[in-house]
């Protein structure tokens, strides 16, 4: 099927950063096969979409999330080591089929608000493909590997057994890439981080990881090793292959002069809204950006972002990074943008696919109507998207060239039946987070 | 007329910071007569309106902006110096109509975002008044006295004549309060500055400014005075009277010690978005608190915040001063509303009439759909509103007992005639924008 969608700013996010301000965009099947002008003659097409001036952009990548983690959202948001307190115990009681119900409204949240590919880590992670797959997004999605007993596997070595079998499954799927997510450095023993590289390695799956996110993290590699984490992970291996690091709050100077040659290899997923909504700090983007890692955006996930939208997410780079580097100019709204696309995909290693609106590219295309009251006048429309847009704003969507949201709501599900889902799979979860809360 | 608002969360903001998790409020006339819980006998009423399960909050503050600015937005937005490079100058082809245009569009989209009352300082403000009060919001209006020729007067002095013109005019008005807006301490020569107090005393008017907000500012009275801004202008009398300071960034400790007996007579209008878009730091609001100063939530205006919500600035508030004070249970979410409500009521000088919810005060009030996929689950409808909640979630607005918005649309406006109003006047400005951008 060919589908034009006409009458849009394309902001392509090509190397030159072409922009078509009336414009349109052809896909046959799940491919982009024309950019153009919409002065030129338009091609045929067996669908027309009036884009109405709105701004279209490739889909957004969340680079880090956990989406089975609706059930925790607005649940003790301002409580220190809420971690500790509130997630892990809580997560004693998440089930496979919470996790799913969970996994499909998160995938709907972040489609209407015009993210379509996303890194998760989370439990029951084999449930939350089917989901995915259901809800047609694009994900790299990570079981966790812990060194505690979770509510998917009584020991680290069992999750990571069935790991393999679960990368055996996904593997080769055109949308659903497989991985291993170890919690975090400090969070798992050497032993369990060497052979998680082994097994990476031996199927070419990605790691996504938690990493320099925690002040005692930092304080125990210190102590223990006498080097930083990501040091560490460097002697293991984790930059010999893809590996995603989740937040990287606390990089060092020295991490820089350690992987100077493996650069290319090095890719963040930068939470700024999570990280600051948490008191942790601000990441060295700048530094990561000038010593050529790539970094994208990520919302972390329901409990720690509460959204899980890069609008939300832009803005919040922009403010903070400006004011942390005391310099208005640093980071304008276009470079921002490219983060929150390009950069994302660079992180997933999807760059081959998406992130850009480019003719060979997959559809995955993101159509941010300009209608609203907030979307007027637009002078620079890298500036509309980062310091005027909200989530609600994304009308269409479409993920490998299949449209997922049209006017705003999901073509193939109601939001209010997923919610009734998620209601029904909450009973247990809800009377033990209400006990937690009246404790604290 | 009798309105009953039933099936809501009710947020009263009252000092025991009472909620109805299942509550109503009744209106009577333009006064809230009644608040309780849904298992009490409901009282009768000539409307009920059926909030869905929403959250009922007192109509959301917006302690300083510029309704006029809307032209500006998304122009030159990463453009160090943007004032004086392109503020100014474009203001010089602003234009009466221009403005009317603006501010009538200004106060829908606040409305659309459930902002009932805002403080508001620009030019050509009696034809702004007219637009607010044709709009029906409530708010202190203050013409611009700057030491510059204007698209509104040649003079300051001539400026300042006109004010007590146009405090004479509104005086009494039961939504507008006229007010006098001395652009800021370093943009009025030290005899307007002291004028200004003296027309403001002799008629009981509020006075509003840019306060502490440059580092040149800084600068300029450290050299010239020795003191700050504010030791300077409480020494010009500032704070005998309602004095709005905006911004306020770079308060010093020696101002909260000079201000010590006064603390309740200081009211700051706290800007985090924009003050952190454009690099220039965050304002000290524990210690403000601390002091007992008043703060309330600015967007300023739509050129410098983009965004005229405060789900926005709560937003950035939360994660902004946490992080800046490392402390991740500072500020929690109630207490950010409270500045989005009360705390902005306190700085208007409004407390008595508005800012709460509560039997006697004026119905200001907004209501915030949880239908949404973003508002679930709600485990704390403070946190909520601040960390999950966007404009989009307002669905009805009501300002002294008159229903202005009603299902996420204007009742009286279209927000496309409002544009095309916009457009209409916009054509000069256009081409003098364009203009500037290429220069630069």
């Amino acid at each position: 099927m060919r589908q034009l969608i006409k009458n849009v700013h394309v902001l392509t996010i090509d190397d030159q950063m072409t922009e078509f301000p009336e414009g349109y965009v052809l896909i046959e099947e799940d491919t982009i096969q024309e950019i153009g002008a919409m002065d030129a003659k338009l091609p045929s097409a067996d669908r027309v979409i009036d884009g109405k001036n709105g701004i279209l952009i490739p889909g957004m990548i969340n680079a880090h999330t956990h989406v089975g983690m609706i059930p925790f959202r607005s649940l003790g948001d301002d409580v220190p080591d809420r971690l500790r307190r509130f997630l892990f115990p809580l997560e004693q009681v998440m089930t496979k089929e919470l996790a799913q119900a969970s996994a499909e409204y998160a995938v709907a949240e972040m489609l209407l608000s015009g993210v379509t590919s996303f890194c998760d880590m989370y439990y029951f992670e084999d449930a939350i493909a089917e989901s995915v797959e259901k809800m047609g997004a694009r994900a790299i999605l990570g079981e966790t590997i812990i060194d505690m007993p979770t509510c998917d596997f009584a020991t680290p070595e069992e999750a990571l057994k069935w790991c393999e079998t679960f990368i055996e499954k996904w593997q080769g799927h055109p949308l659903i890439t497989p991985a291993i997510a170890p919690h975090a450095t400090n969070t798992n023993t050497p032993e369990v981080l060497a052979q998680i590289v082994a097994i990476a390695q031996h199927y070419g799956s990605p790691i996504t990881m938690h990493v320099a996110e925690m002040t005692y993290e930092m304080e125990e590699f210190a102590q223990r090793y006498q080097q930083t984490p990501i040091a560490f992970l460097n002697e293991l291996g984790y930059f010999e292959q893809q590996f995603i690091i989740a937040h990287g709050i606390f990089t060092q100077a020295s991490d820089f002069d350690l992987l100077q040659s493996k650069a290319q290899a090095v890719k963040v997923a930068h939470c700024i809204g999570a990280n600051t909504k948490s008191a942790k700090g601000v990441a060295p983007v700048k530094d990561m950006l000038k010593n050529h890692w790539h970094v994208g955006l990520g919302t972390d996930g329901p409990s720690s972002g509460n959204t899980l939208d890069l609008f939300t997410q832009m803005r919040m780079f922009a403010n903070f990074h400006k004011t942390h580097e005391h310099d208005r100019g640093l980071f304008p709204a276009n470079e921002i943008v490219t983060l929150a696309t390009k950069g994302g995909a660079q992180v997933l290693g999807l760059d081959h696919l998406v992130g850009s609106i480019e003719v060979g590219k997959k559809a995955d295309l993101t159509l941010i109507e300009t209608e609203s009251v907030n979307m007027f006048p637009i002078f620079d429309a890298y500036s509309a998207l980062v310091y005027s847009a909200n989530a609600s704003n994304v009308s269409d969507v479409w993920v490998n060239g299949c449209q997922l949201v049209k006017e705003k709501q999901l073509v193939a599900q109601q939001v209010s039946d997923l919610r009734q889902q998620l209601v029904e799979n909450m009973t247990e979860f809800v009377k033990e987070a209400k006990r937690r809360s009246e404790e604290i």
